[in-house]
């Protein structure tokens, strides 16, 4: 897999706020050095962290209308909290505005701030990588950049955990994705210990 | 609808121990004092209250037959905590071998563990009198008892929360019901709002 970095982080910058362009760097180059720790493709984790954030700023409406229209994306979304949209309307963006083939970058940036029941490894970088990149600052953040240099499954798990009670405290829906994905990470990590 | 009190009180007693029998009468006193607040049957509500764990001490393997065996009990339950499986399996056996036949409280006892959306009023009312009777202490609960004396669909959605929350601390798998349960009490709560 090739690809323009330069031309395409261009093109990124062009969609977001200075500190989202920043907290984009820092995800892409987590993603990367996790890909290199776990075995999965730096290029593909590198350029899945580039693109993740692609939509992140565009308007409501505009979001809404490409999930109402694309029978790709489900339009259950539009139940849930709009934070959630940008992901699967960012993989769709991707490839169709900058050609993006690959389908496993394309599901990372798909399912990264939903999650999913049995995530492939690329999907579960870059969500980690999105939570614990060097500009993230929060509560809790330290010990899962330090659980997700020891065991990427743990320290999803946490950050999944974490995220829930995020959504609980704020009184807000939780996505029945995420629920799968936090389980599907439990039974996985209990056949496992 | 009558019922021989006295006598579902001994039968109800002899399936557990004593401190869950004295559990069992405050989820009963607290479950009908809630009815007569917001309009439920205060008998119903007692009813359910007195019947609400009558498998909960039930072994592992004896409910874990029943789930298997009855079509009416999902058995995805079975991938669940155990701590869930006692208020299906309840509903079941107090119909079976009670002869209770009142629907309300049957699905009250059956939903009482894991909620569902779209809760009916008793169903609410055991939920939350499981959560506040007299004999409960832990943190929160006197916050929560206090907010079922001024809103009951607050009470729950607290609790609701709260259950969700203690689940991810203990690591625990979520049981999806419960998440709908959660997602749909704040739905009503903000079109209400």
């Amino acid at each position: 897999m090739t690809f323009d970095r330069e031309n395409l982080l261009q093109q990124v910058r062009a969609q977001m706020t200075e500190h989202r362009f920043i907290h984009t760097l820092g995800v892409a180059s987590t993603a990367e050095a996790l890909a290199k720790q776990y075995g999965a493709d730096p290029e593909e984790a590198d350029l899945a962290g580039i693109l993740h954030d692609y939509c992140k700023f565009w308007e409501r409406e505009k979001m809404e209308e490409i999930i109402q229209r694309e029978e790709s994306i489900s339009a259950v979304l539009l139940l849930y909290d709009k934070e959630l949209w940008h992901a699967p309307v960012g993989a769709y963006i991707v490839e169709r505005d900058l050609g993006i083939t690959n389908q496993n970058v394309l599901d990372a940036i798909r399912y990264h701030t939903s999650g999913r029941k049995n995530m492939t490894l690329l999907e579960k970088i870059l969500w980690v990588a999105d939570y614990i990149e060097p500009g993230r600052q929060f509560p809790g953040v330290d010990e899962i950049r330090e659980l997700a240099h020891q065991n990427l499954n743990e320290a999803l798990l946490k950050a999944l955990g974490n995220t829930l009670m995020f959504l609980i405290k704020q009184k807000k829906r939780i996505y029945p994705l995420t629920v799968e994905a936090y389980n599907g990470m439990l039974a996985d990590l209990q056949e496992t210990r």
